[in-house]
C-alpha cells in the first residue's frame, strides 16, 4: 500500500520547486544587474547549515568576494578561461574547508564530550574530515542559493594554493572551489544543458 | 529596486519545501513501513543527477543494498554504533565514487573532445576529481531523496576498503559514505537537533 502511495506521487515537494532547485536551474554565466545582499545569502546559508555532515562538524567556510579590488585579488589565482566569469559575476564566493573545526565541537556536538581534544592533534585527520564534509555542505549550498532565487556558477579550475596564500594565510581554510552567484539573466547559460547518467548507468543492487 | 525585492521575499521556493528539504528533515534513524521502490530511487536520481559537476563528470555511483542478505554483507565494515542502524534501515545506499568517470565524457562532455584520451592515464588525478565531485553529488543526493518523500540517514563510520573489497573488487568503484534511507517515522531522530554555525561564523567579506 504505501508502495504504491510513494510510486503513483513521486514528487514530495511541489513541481516549481523542483524547477529551480534541480530541472531548470544551469551553471550560471549569465547575470541579470540584481545585486546579491548579505540578508540573501545569510538567507541561503540558513537552509544550507541544517543539512548533515559527519559529527555535526560543519567545516565549511565562505569568502565574499564582491568589489572590484577584492575581485581583482582572486582573479589571477584563476584559470583563464574562469577569469572573465569572475569579473562578470555580481559575488564570488570562495569556499574553504576549515581544518580547525574542532574548536566548535564542544557546542556543535555535544553528544560527544571530549571529542574536540581528541581531535586537536590529528591534524592530518581533521584536514580530510574537512575537506569531505565541506564538499558535502557544498552541494548543500548550490541547492540553498537556488532556494532563495539566486543561480549558482561553480568553478573549479584555479590555483588553490595561491587562493589560500592570498585569502587564507592566517585562518588555515583550504580552498577547492568558487562559486560565481548572482541572479541569471534569462536561462543563465548559452549552452544547451549536457546529458546526464541514468539511473540504469549508476547504480548496482544487491 | 531588485534588491529590495530579493531581501523582502527571501525564499524562492515554497515554505514546505524548504521544510522538507532542509528546515524540518533530521539525519533519520527511525523508519516507517514504507518500502523503497527503485522507481522512487529513479526520481530521487532523476533530480540529483541535474546538480553541477566539474566538466559534467558525474562520478557517482550507488549500491543499492536491499535484502537482508545482502545486509549482512555490508554490516561487517560498518562501525559498530553504525550497524543496527543498516539493518533497521529500509534500503542502505552505498555511495561511491567512479574513477573510471572519464569513459563516459564523449558523451557528458562533447565541448571538450578528446577530454576521455587525455585522462586515461592520469589515474590519480581521476581519483581525486572522483572523489570530489561525488562528494558534491552527494549532498544533491541528499536533498533529491528528500524531494522525492524519502528521509536520510547518512553514515561517515565504516571501513571503505572493506566495502570496496566486498562490493566493488570488478568496477573499481571507491565507497565514501553509506546513506539509509525510507520513509521517516515521525520526525525520523529521537534526539533534537544539534545547534549550527551561524552565517557570521563561517563568512567573511573582502
Amino acid at each position: 500500500m504505501a508502495d504504491t502511495v510513494l510510486e503513483t506521487a513521486p514528487l514530495a515537494i511541489d513541481e516549481a520547486a523542483a524547477d529551480r532547485i534541480f530541472r531548470h536551474a544551469r551553471t550560471t554565466s549569465q547575470w541579470s544587474d540584481a545585486g546579491v545582499t548579505d540578508t540573501l545569502l545569510e538567507t541561503a546559508w540558513d537552509l544550507a547549515k541544517l543539512g548533515p555532515t559527519a559529527m555535526n562538524t560543519l567545516p565549511l567556510r565562505l569568502l565574499v568576494v564582491r568589489s572590484g579590488e577584492a575581485k581583482q585579488r582572486l582573479v589571477p589565482h584563476m584559470a583563464e578561461g574562469n577569469r572573465p566569469k569572475v569579473e562578470a559575476a555580481p559575488v564570488s564566493l570562495v569556499l574553504a574547508a576549515d581544518p580547525a573545526f574542532h574548536e566548535h565541537l564542544d557546542e556543535l556536538f555535544p553528544v560527544y564530550p571530549g571529542i574536540r581534544e581528541q581531535l586537536a592533534p590529528a591534524t592530518e585527520a581533521r584536514e580530510a574530515m574537512a575537506r569531505k564534509n565541506a564538499l558535502l555542505q557544498a552541494g548543500y549550498l548550490v541547492v540553498a542559493l537556488r532556494s532563495v532565487g539566486l543561480a549558482a556558477g561553480p568553478m573549479d579550475g584555479m590555483d588553490f594554493d595561491g587562493v589560500d596564500g592570498e585569502f587564507f594565510a592566517e585562518s588555515g581554510w583550504k580552498s577547492f572551489m568558487v562559486v560565481n552567484v548572482g541572479v541569471a539573466e534569462g536561462e543563465g547559460s548559452p549552452y544547451p544543458r549536457n546529458p546526464r547518467l541514468s539511473f540504469e548507468q549508476v547504480a548496482r543492487s544487491v
